[in-house]
C-alpha cells in the first residue's frame, strides 16, 4: 500500500480487516460494493449506495452555489441507483457545515436537495448535521426492485451485445468550461452556455431511463461519472468483455463543439474524456434496442446506439477513417493535476 | 429561524422544502425522521440511521486514538438499531480523510469498524473516502424487523409501566475525565481507570439486549446518547407522559464513585446527567418486567428497574428522601460551552 492509501485501497483493506476480524460476508447482499450500488435482499430487493462531496476536493464556492451543491450531491448519488434500474425509495442527507454558510446559502442548498427528490419522487428520509471547517455532503440512497436478481450490474455485458448512451454527451465537462472562463465563450449564444453550465450544475439522474432499460433486457449499465472512455472500460473489466466505440456516431451535446472551438478544446475529449454527464451506458442484445430505445425516449430521453461488445478486454474508440481515439481525461481538461488517489469515483466536479 | 439554523431547524427546513416543493410523503417509512431511526418496509422492514462524528466537534486527536474513533462512530450508529428493537444489518462508511492522517492511522480506525462489525454480526457493505481539513466520519446503518410494527419507538410507554436501564451508568463519562486528567485519578486503581476509559472509548452497542427487550414487550425505548435525564426527556415527550426516576437505584458503574471523589464531582452526574454510555432506556408493562430481565441477561447485559410512568410531562430524578435532583448536564461535566445547535444527537464524545 502507498504511504497515503487511496479510496479503493482503503476500502479494500477496511474489508479485508473485517473478514480477518470475523465480520461475516454479506449474505443479505446481493451484490455488494465494487458495482454502483449495494442490492440487499429480503422480501422486494433493497438497494443503497452513499456518496460524499468535500469542498477544496469536489468543489469550490464560487463557482458552484449552494443550490447546485446540493442538487448535483443528491442527483449524482442517485445516478448510481438509476444505473442499477431500480426504483429510487429514500435519501438520507449528512451534511457538514462550515461557520461561514449563512442561514441562506443553507437553505438554497436544502433547495437544491429538495428539488431533486421531488422530482425524482425521493423522500428525504434522515439526515445529520455537523459544524465542520469547510462544507461536505454525505448521502445515502436507497432505491428498490422487485427481485433483487432484477438488478442490472456493470458484469453482465455479452459479445454480441450492442452498446446504447442516453441523452447527450460533454455537457457538463463543457458547461465546467464555461464556469471557470467568461472570457472565452463570451463570443456565443447565451442560452446555450447558460444550459451548458446547468448540466454541470444541476445534472438529473436518469432514473427512469434506467429502469426502462431494465425492463428491455439491459445486459449490463453503468452512468457516466467519469467519462465515457473511463467509464466504459469499468463496465468491460466487471463484465471481461472488448467495448468497440463509433466516436463519429456519439451524441454531443448543442453547443459543446462551439464552445470547443472557442476555448480550443477537441469535442471528442468533452464528449469522451469529459465526466459528469451522468447519463447511462448500456448494453443490449441487438434484438432489444429498438424496444428500449422506444421505452426510454418513452421517459423523455434520447437512447443511441454507439458501438459494439466483442470479445477480449478494453475499450477502443475509433473515428469514421478507422482511426483510434485516446480522448483526454477528465483531469487534463480540468486542468488540474490527477488526484494521488483517483479511485473510480467521487473524484469529478470541481 | 436563528442566524446559524441548528441541526433540528436545518433538518425541519430541508423536510419542509422538500415538501413545499413536491416530495412524497414517506409511504414506504413506518417510521421516519425523528426517531432512533427510519423502518422501511417493503417485506421484511429495512431499519436505516446514520450518524456523523467530525474532529475537532464530536472528538480530538488526542486523546482519541484512531482505533477509538472508527469503534465508536460505528458503536453508536448501531446503538440506534439496537434502541429500535432490530436486528444489525449492513453499515456503510463515508470517511473525511486529512492529509496528515497517516497509513497506520488510517489502518487502526478500520481495525476498529472492523471490530465492532465483527462482534455484531454487521457487515461493512461500501463507502466512500475523500481528502478533507480534518477527520470526520459519515455512518449509515441498516437494520432489519420481519415486520415494521415490531419497532420499538420512543412513543408507547403508558402510564403503569416501570422504567428499566441495560448495564451500568456514568462509566463512558467518569472514562472522559480520566482521558483529560491523568494526575487527578493516578491515586486510583489503574485496571479500574483502564475499565472506564475503555467505556468511553470502545463503548457497545446493546444490540442482543434491544432484541429482547422488544420481544419483551418493551413499549418505548431509546438509547442514551445524552445522558440518562435528557434522553428519559425524549421518551417522555414522545410518549405523552411523565417518567419518575429513583436516582438511588441508578446500577453506577464500579469505579464511577472513586473516580467521581478524586475530581471533585458528583456521582450522580456522571450516571444521570453524563452521556455516551449506550445503555437502553425502556418501559415495559409491570407484568413483562421479569421476563425481559432474563432474557436480556441472557444476552450478558443486566437490566435494572429504575422508575416508573405516570400521567403527565416531564422527567423527575429523586433520592431516597424525596429530595429532586437535576444532574448537571454533559456540556457541563466535559467543560465546554454548550453547542448552540446542541439538537438531542451528535453533539457528544469530545
Amino acid at each position: 500500500m502507498p504511504e497515503q492509501p487511496g479510496e479503493f485501497e482503503l476500502i479494500a483493506a477496511l474489508r479485508e480487516r473485517a473478514r480477518r476480524a470475523g465480520a461475516p460476508e454479506p449474505s443479505r447482499l446481493v451484490v455488494g460494493s465494487g458495482d454502483d450500488a449495494t442490492v440487499a435482499t429480503g422480501g422486494p430487493a433493497v438497494v443503497t449506495s452513499v456518496d460524499s462531496v468535500v469542498e477544496g476536493v469536489h468543489f469550490e464556492r464560487p463557482p458552484f452555489p449552494p443550490r447546485a451543491i446540493g442538487h448535483k450531491a443528491l442527483a449524482a448519488a442517485l445516478s448510481d441507483i438509476a444505473a442499477m434500474g431500480a426504483r429510487p425509495g429514500e435519501a438520507y442527507v449528512q451534511l457538514l457545515l462550515p461557520d461561514d454558510l449563512d442561514v441562506d446559502a443553507c437553505l438554497e442548498l436544502a433547495d437544491g436537495l429538495a428539488a431533486v427528490a421531488a422530482r425524482h419522487g425521493v423522500a428525504i428520509a434522515g439526515g445529520d448535521v455537523s459544524r465542520a471547517p469547510v462544507l461536505a455532503l454525505a448521502i445515502t440512497v436507497v432505491g428498490y426492485l422487485d427481485r433483487p436478481e432484477d438488478a442490472v450490474r456493470r458484469a453482465g455485458a455479452a459479445p454480441g451485445d450492442l452498446v446504447v448512451v442516453t441523452g447527450e454527451l460533454g455537457g457538463a465537462a463543457a458547461g465546467l468550461l464555461a464556469l471557470r472562463d467568461a472570457d472565452a465563450v463570451a463570443e456565443l449564444d447565451p442560452a446555450v452556455v447558460d444550459r451548458l453550465r446547468r448540466r454541470q450544475l444541476e445534472p438529473e439522474p436518469r432514473l427512469a431511463a434506467g429502469g426502462a432499460l431494465a425492463a428491455a433486457g439491459a445486459t449490463a449499465m453503468i452512468d457516466l461519472s467519469d467519462g465515457l472512455g473511463a467509464d466504459a472500460a469499468h463496465l468491460a473489466g466487471a463484465s471481461g468483455v472488448r467495448i468497440a466505440i463509433d466516436v463519429d456516431g456519439l451524441p454531443v451535446e448543442i453547443g459543446v463543439a462551439d464552445l470547443a472551438a472557442a476555448v480550443g478544446a477537441d469535442p471528442l475529449d468533452l464528449a469522451a474524456g469529459g465526466g459528469e454527464d451522468y447519463e447511462l451506458l448500456a448494453t443490449l442484445p441487438p434484438a432489444r434496442v429498438e424496444e428500449a430505445r422506444s421505452a426510454v425516449e418513452a421517459a423523455d430521453t434520447a437512447l443511441s446506439g454507439i458501438g459494439r461488445v466483442d470479445e477480449g478486454t478494453g475499450v477502443e474508440l475509433t473515428d469514421a477513417r478507422g482511426a483510434s481515439r485516446s480522448p483526454a481525461g477528465y483531469d487534463q481538461l480540468a486542468g488540474r493535476r490527477a488526484p494521488r488517489d483517483r479511485a473510480g469515483r467521487g473524484e469529478a466536479w470541481r
